[in-house]
């Protein structure tokens, strides 16, 4: 289904955001103040305006508040970037989306009616945090404070040529193995219990974390 | 297990990536050219040391080559960011993640022999794209070009007081359930036929990427 984006700040997050919108063939106008990074988004996005976010009349202009969803992604500028948000909100726009440097940044915006925040650098600080101290860890979602869904390689010889029935996830690490990735594009979903494993094969496991972590060390051949 | 980082530049990704580091017992240094944003965090990191990275004798002396991760994350400061990943990899640094600003960067930090490659703004560029344009997707990992791992809120009262037999995802969408989320903390794993759905639940379910959108439209009850 499409729909329309107003993205204001085209740095490298409203940038690629931008990007992306565009590729799902959505509607997108992209904003900067800088006539330079605009003119490098004139091919990509639908529109694309040269103006101050925090310039009411230019924000009225653009006709702001017919969007789906408005996202201000001024950067090291949190002055402009408040307010921003906050005129953007006063127009009536309808969703909002703020990027946000710290968390009193975000207590700010959340206090303005901000409906959505984003930490990008946080964020994703802490997955790569995640990924350098489990690197057999591929991807995981947090389902709980207990639970999660975790991609994991299989980096130990120990575990390589055997069968599912074998390894026996689910009496010996409480995990319940829910498809296995043998090479790029050759997944098996919900493997039977004959299916054999190689190495450097990724199981899509879900149990405790602390299971989890405890199958990851086994497997984590390199002591890395 | 515990292991040794060292991380240049101390932005808003460095910064929450060492801080994530020692919330998990890590031994972290963490290095700035200045002052102020090293102060910042020197109750956090095991050691700080306030260095340019350009400065081949000041990483050195942080006897940089024993650390089992360095992390450049200086952003802006392109050709900063380059010398001080060479000069890392030439001091026999053993694993060097570097944190590029484009692709021509990226290609630039793989040539010159970074270990892994990381765009922090650029990732999380796509993930918001995806998650304001199928807000009721709210976790997903890619399991190859055709199969996904996703996490779909029931917004649809037409789901809602149902068991999953009832909504039978299997037969009409070709997806497994995997885990269904009735709170925060609440999950239920590998549910049974009876489990009970309300509106707000979260399924965890596995399938085609366009079977899993096709029951995110039929879930996605405001049209958004
Ligand atoms: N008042 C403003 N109105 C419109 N655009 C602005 C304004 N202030 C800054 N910008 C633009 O926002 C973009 C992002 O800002 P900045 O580079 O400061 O943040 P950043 O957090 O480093 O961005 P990123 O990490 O996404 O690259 C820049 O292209 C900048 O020109
Ligand atoms: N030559 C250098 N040596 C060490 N640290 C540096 C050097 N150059 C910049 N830094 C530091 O790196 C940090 C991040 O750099 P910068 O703010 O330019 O990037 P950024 O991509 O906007 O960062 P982030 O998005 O993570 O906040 C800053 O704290 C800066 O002081
Ligand atoms: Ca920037
Ligand atoms: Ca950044
Ligand atoms: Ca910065
Ligand atoms: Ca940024």
């Amino acid at each position: 289904m499409k729909q329309t984006f107003a993205i204001i700040g085209l740095g490298r997050f409203g940038g690629s955001l931008l990007k992306k919108l565009s590729d799902a063939n959505q509607e997108v106008l992209g904003v900067d103040s800088n006539e330079q990074v605009v003119q490098d988004y004139m091919d990509i996005a639908t529109h694309t305006a040269i103006a101050d976010g925090q310039d009411e009349d230019a924000l009225r202009d653009l006709d702001i508040a017919s969007f789906d969803h408005v996202i201000v992604s001024i950067g090291h500028n949190i002055q402009a970037n408040i307010l921003t948000t906050i005129l953007v909100k006063d127009l009536g726009a309808k969703h909002v989306v703020a990027k946000a440097e710290t968390d009193v940044h975000a207590k700010v915006l959340e206090r303005i009616g901000a409906d959505l925040i984003v930490h990008p650098e946080a964020e994703m600080g802490r997955r790569v945090a995640h990924q350098l101290m489990t690197p057999n860890i591929l991807n995981f979602i947090d389902l709980s404070d207990d639970y999660s869904l975790a991609e994991v390689r299989i980096n130990n010889p120990k575990f390589a040529g055997v069968t599912l029935s074998e390894i026996d996830l689910r009496n010996k690490f409480g995990l319940n193995v829910i498809a296995v990735r043998h090479g790029n594009n050759d997944v098996v979903v919900t493997p039977g219990p004959d299916e054999k494993i190689a190495l450097n094969d990724i199981l899509s496991v879900i149990g405790r974390n602390k299971q989890i972590d405890a199958f990851d060390e086994k497997t984590n051949y390199q002591g890395r």
